[in-house]
């Protein structure tokens, strides 16, 4: 029987990438998306093309309601920055970080492993060319870690969930290597958080600054569609 | 000022009680309800009820979809177990426990915590007369507000917030006690598993025995309203 890991998807390149790890991993792979209000909810479509790409065993997108909180420039009325260089990100938390958004993501993933009895949950979070999220850190990832062993009856009947995270180390140009070695196809990612109606990318929030000079540095062409 | 405190709310006799204290304590209180498919959703009327009758700052009614993914009598269609003593209800962690649900309320309750720079969460978990969900205990609390440090913001920058269980080391009796002595009206609040059609308590479930035995070991009337 094949390992079965909830795998989070949010069409972007780094949970593209994990999932592929899983896949390879050898695990059935269950993968969960939301539709949290976010403003480029058109990672959504991406996603399900990544998944059916992948040959999921099942996808799942569930409905959040993180904009009746707001907080956020993915989810409520504010500005997302553009231009920032890397200093520029890693100095400050930005704005478009979503209060609790992976803690939250993370709790559904558990409550659907633990449903599934799957001890696998694979995301990808990183910390390297990341944005300067406190939830993608591998410190959160452990406390999490932690918590689901104490927090479901498959934990304290010794079964815990692990939490995988494959590219948690790795720099944008590793993850786009190792997902090309495994098959994936960018083509079918989205990563912009300010999209256009078409949903083409706009090249200058923090995550097409990063994900443009991951095509860069790892000598792989940039399949994005950016915004003419 | 007066300090912001997010509680969850269900309806029940624990989070009325909650909910209490943290007036008591001085605190200004938004009140989070989870919508989630249970089969006792008449809990949100008697939320709504109690949230009125403490006069908080704000009460809202978040939608979840915890019955997509089952795996609960409270959730999916698996019979609530009735008639059982304490001692089989400490046995096993029985079929109502919902996967993960604690996990995911306190995820919510964090985030709005957050975008309002509220540093107090309160919640009515106990551990002494329960019915043995691995997520009401010590140290599930503990894990989830060492997860809350390092998940936020909030929390990177030194204002974390902090779990206040006022209820969990005591007896359901003590619990009513305290309540009455803060002026809480039982006869809003609502603890059965599986009512009728009016809303009316079966009596039988573990939620309803327990606090059947609580009101008689206080030596407070009962105000329930049981099926006939």
């Amino acid at each position: 029987m094949p390992e079965k890991a909830v795998v989070l998807l949010s069409g972007g390149l780094d949970s593209a990438t994990a999932l592929a790890v899983a896949k390879n991993d050898g695990c059935e792979c269950y993968c969960l998306s939301f539709r949290y209000g976010q403003r480029h909810e058109v990672e959504l479509d991406a996603a399900a093309k990544v998944a059916e790409s992948i040959d999921c065993r099942e996808s799942r997108v569930i409905d959040i309601d993180l904009a009746a909180f707001g907080g956020s420039a993915l989810t409520a009325d504010i500005a997302v920055p553009k231009g920032r260089d890397e200093k520029e990100m890693a100095a400050h938390i930005p704005v478009t970080y979503v209060p609790a958004r992976n803690t939250i993501f993370l709790s559904y993933a558990l409550g659907w492993a633990e449903v599934l009895d799957a001890r696998r949950i694979y995301l990808g979070v990183n910390a390297v060319d990341y944005s300067g999220y406190p939830d993608c850190r591998p410190e959160f990832i452990a406390a999490f870690e932690q918590l689901a062993a104490l927090a479901t009856k498959a934990g304290v009947e010794g079964r815990p969930v692990k939490l995988h995270t494959p590219l948690i180390a790795l720099s944008k140009a590793e993850i786009i290597r190792l997902g090309v070695s495994l098959g994936v196809d960018y083509a079918l990612t989205h990563s912009c958080y300010d999209p256009d109606k078409k949903g083409f990318a706009c090249g200058e929030c923090d995550s097409c600054v990063l994900r443009r000079k991951g095509f860069l540095a790892a000598g792989v062409p940039d399949p994005t569609r950016y915004a003419p």
